[in-house]
């Protein structure tokens, strides 16, 4: 690196992907080959491509998952982020990497941008043998300040919960029930059952389908979807909880 | 710049600053030396500081404004994002900047970090003669993507109202009436005067002077300071309006 430069820092995109199976918020994260170690997807940004296209590039290229919301939370550039790991960690992780081309940039990055996504948990299978889907509350230690990512990004979803598409949590069909344990879920409080289904009712987005989940013990649940016109639309404004 | 480097972006900070006065929330803006040109106060980002410390730096250091609430909003890395202006604006704007070490940084950078900063308008005189406080309504065509930060930042302070110390645009001591004002003015929406002061009143941080304003034609209304420890515990539960 020439003198000139030795002031600008390097950029990467790291991201927090969101699922949610049973009453459960999850995290993918990514095991470093052969080692104890684990770490957010994460991939340097270029000069040739714009913040959401990098986010997207990198989730794509880590997790083979594409096509999903993809949310700006924070961008993190604290000189000491890397002082809690021995370079040797710092390495491995970032050997792991899919892109070698994006290696060098990578180990030198001293500020990145948070992205979360928020996916469905049924659809995304983890995409290689070293990813896992691990539970918001029993996330280990993640390398650089990764475990502050996971939690600015909580604290961010719960924040803008009012606007954000958070149905794509949940699967296509799913049934109240289910949407009112994701809000409760994330908030980490319980509703009224009947108030919170008129509650959602009231914004005319869930459209009543035809077929009942089958399988339970009790009367069957009537399944719904997301209209996705009047979702967006009550989204612009704000859903109130 | 060598090879090696090529694919990485450079990083600034670039401060939206935000005032108010009677019922106008304003923004500092930066006119260019001898030009029609205006922007935010804007520098590049070290890496031996961490953000918020630039920020503050990149403040104080083109606006003497020190000591004052600062949030990160959103980073932009569009790579059009210069594609609206000449070279020579783009040179004019950068070369009124105070510090002759950050230029040559600050002319490549593509990357900027949006912070924005809440300050009690009357402590704050422009600070330089090419400064001046601009009504949002007003808002000239600012160089670069700067109406995008400008947008963006009131996207994110009304969004995050519930959380952030707004009182912190108000003079120390202040009306029931200047509160009521800002939220209107920031939400573009009007509340019941009666019900608005009953909702402020149960959060207990507005403490009751015993001195009221002067100078108005009609029976002079009491003020208020702010009870900054409750106040910051009201905000992290947020304040519902």
């Amino acid at each position: 690196m020439s003198d000139q430069n030795i002031n600008i820092p390097e950029v990467s995109v790291d991201c927090v992907i969101f699922g949610f199976h049973a009453t459960d918020l999850k995290v993918l994260l990514l095991k470093v080959d052969d080692s104890e170690y684990w770490s957010l997807p994460r991939g340097a940004v270029s000069r040739k491509e714009s913040l959401g296209m990098a986010a997207s590039r990198v989730l794509k290229e880590t997790t083979g998952i594409g096509n999903v919301f993809l949310q700006q939370f924070q961008t993190f550039g604290a000189v000491d982020r890397y002082k809690h790991y021995s370079k040797e960690q710092t390495k491995a992780v970032l050997e792991s990497s899919k892109k070698e081309a994006t290696e060098s940039l990578s180990y030198q990055s001293t500020i990145s941008i948070g992205y979360y996504a928020l996916v469905d948990f049924e659809k995304i299978a983890p995409p290689f043998k070293e990813y896992q889907w691990c539970a918001i509350s029993e996330i280990p230690n993640l390398l650089f300040d990764h475990n502050d990512f996971v939690d600015m990004a909580l604290v961010s979803l719960r924040k803008d919960l009012r606007y954000l598409p958070i149905a794509k949590l949940l699967p296509e069909k799913f049934t109240l029930r289910d949407m009112q344990n994701l809000y409760e879920t994330i908030l980490d409080r319980e509703f009224d059952r009947r108030n919170f289904h008129k509650l959602l009712m009231r914004y005319e987005f869930l459209i009543k389908l035809p077929e009942k989940r089958k399988g339970g013990a009790n009367k069957p649940p009537n399944l719904y979807k997301i209209d996705v016109e009047k979702y967006e639309t009550a989204l612009q404004d704000g859903i109130s909880y």
